[in-house]
């Protein structure tokens, strides 16, 4: 089977995309071939290929929200077969044998997690992502995808649904507990999504009123424009978890004090510029800040599955390879309602 | 029975202390009046007059570590005799009805809670501290000291004894449990006695040297001197828990760094500088930073049992009112090892 794929390239940090033929890897006897359907376009592509957070080794093909078929397996994968179709997330490989690994948190690895892409695997090669008509994955790192669902549309939750989900599970959102969703981008949607399907009782907490009607039918029971700083005052302690899905800093202080006692406020979202907050925020009502990232993967089969049988999909707008750049623009903009998802047919190779 | 009562007071910030005759109400029906015996000092006594912590209402009589005998009880009162050995902590007073008091967190109770001094109780008058003779405490808030203890060097458990255990219990310090206490002073010593009687693995994390004997005496298996900063790359991701009873601003993405995976840092000293780190100290393996402020009656008197029964103290000095004003500049120099007791036999009242 051929192991030459079309594929999306970034050459130099802040270049623009070319057409290239990238060459997977033949199969070793615990990996996965997999044709890509689809890819999705996550803000963290986007900071990793213009050099925003720091030094990466180029040329980088992004991608780590990735559904498609089983093409090939090796000989001794027995999880997975021809035909089945399957996704892949943020990392392709772990060791499998740490404390973290065997609790199923292979993303916190300690001989360090590889991830999918622009990552020196364990023997000493550079990883490729999704934006490609094919990729090779050891098969512990490939989940099922649920019959019946929308392709297109459960792509983005390999990375914003498994993101989200694992800090709402871990918090206990849930019948009774009220979730504050900082942003509704990318990530910030699919949060209010998940976290009304496990019941709880959710605030979009966006800058302006622009995203309220898609707010409220994503479960939303509120949804409050932050422009107006009377916001704080009104909901003062009013949260039992914060989810932050910003990329840029926000005012900590002033959305700390909308947490409740003991309430938490999970970052997701990883500004460059530090996070900075009075001593007496956290004091007050014994308030925590704690960092999330992503989940392992027993908990993304899991969140597939829930999110199948809530009938919850990622709200996308479907694009071709030749739109990935003005996309990328797009998505800093905070233009795409609410993730962008590529066709992977359209990649056309190297000319 | 009098209700004036020889005490310290401080006339205005930053003063010195005068001697002055303080006057305490009737009882209420619900009060109990306390012939104070000792009364601790507190880092936070000297932050408030000193005006470290904003503007407070002056003449100040601080002091929130007070055990003494009861005197007089109001009529209602069922729980306190005359004759007992009791204490009072942080707070003097509370609603009792809403969620966090009949939660037993009155710290937090959301009509405000009444601190033990320079603060406007619920009948529109200041409260005055321990720094006294004799004070006037509505019975909820007075607690039972356990028979047989060294009543001098329990008094600061009033304070810096809840404050450890509290945090401590929530995020269940106990055998096989990593805790990295930071800073080995009033609030740290009693930090590391009452960890290790919890079953934990605790280690100081000191700036110096110059505590290692009494650190490893009081129940600590390592202590480190961070001056020297190999200690951040020896015990990277080593612990479950991190103390942070240091007042002053810290590194916070060095001490993170030392947190393993799911691992918080409690920050109880309250700097008046910003907490300031990377969102990826808090990403990478899902790391908190919490607050806690004190705690409730119900679990103030549990310490209190739980000190007695393992015979855990604060290692103190005992002082006269007339050394206060110098004890104060050695606490400031982290001088006293490692907690100021005052005598009450020995306030004078005005001249």
């Amino acid at each position: 089977m051929t192991t030459t794929t079309p594929a999306l390239s970034v050459p130099e940090a802040g270049a623009r995309f070319e057409n290239i033929d990238l060459t997977r890897r033949d199969l070793r006897p615990d990996d996965v071939r997999i044709e890509i359907t689809y890819a999705g376009i996550c803000h963290s592509d986007i900071h990793t290929v213009r050099g925003e957070w720091g030094e990466r080794p180029f040329p980088i093909t992004p991608g780590h929200e990735i559904i498609g078929t089983v093409a090939e397996v090796g000989s001794e994968v027995s999880r997975h077969s021809v035909g089945d179709v399957v996704g892949v997330g943020c990392f392709v490989d772990s060791c499998l044998e740490c404390a973290a690994c065997k609790d199923g948190e292979e993303q916190f690895c300690e001989r360090g997690v590889i991830q999918t892409y622009a990552s020196e695997d364990y023997h000493g090669e550079l990883t490729y992502g999704g934006y490609s008509g094919q990729v090779v994955v050891r098969d512990h790192f490939v989940v099922k995808i649920p019959d019946g669902v929308d392709l297109a549309a459960t792509t983005p939750l390999l990375c914003a649904g498994i993101t989200t989900y694992n800090p709402l599970k871990r918090y206990g959102a849930g019948p009774g507990v009220s979730v504050g969703v900082i942003g509704m981008g990318g990530l910030g949607h699919v949060a209010v999504k998940i976290a009304a399907a496990l019941g709880a009782d959710v605030t979009v907490l966006s800058r302006t009123d622009s995203k309220k009607e898609d707010g409220l039918a994503f479960g939303a029971k509120d949804y409050r424009a932050t422009e107006d700083e009377s916001v704080f005052e009104d909901l003062a302690g009013s949260f039992d978890l914060l989810l932050n899905t910003v990329g840029d800093a926000i005012d900590l202080d002033a959305y700390l004090g909308l947490l409740g006692r003991g309430g938490t406020m999970v970052n997701l979202g990883a500004p460059s510029d530090s996070l900075t907050s009075s001593a007496f925020s956290l004091l007050t009502y014994r308030r925590s800040i704690a960092g999330s990232m992503v989940g392992g993967l027993p908990q993304t089969q899991e969140m597939l599955d829930f999110c199948a049988e809530h009938d919850i999909t990622a709200t996308v707008e479907l694009i071709s390879a030749d739109q990935v750049d003005d996309y990328y623009d797009k998505v800093v903009a905070g233009k795409v309602r609410y993730r962008a998802v590529i066709d992977a047919s359209t990649f056309t190779g190297a000319a």
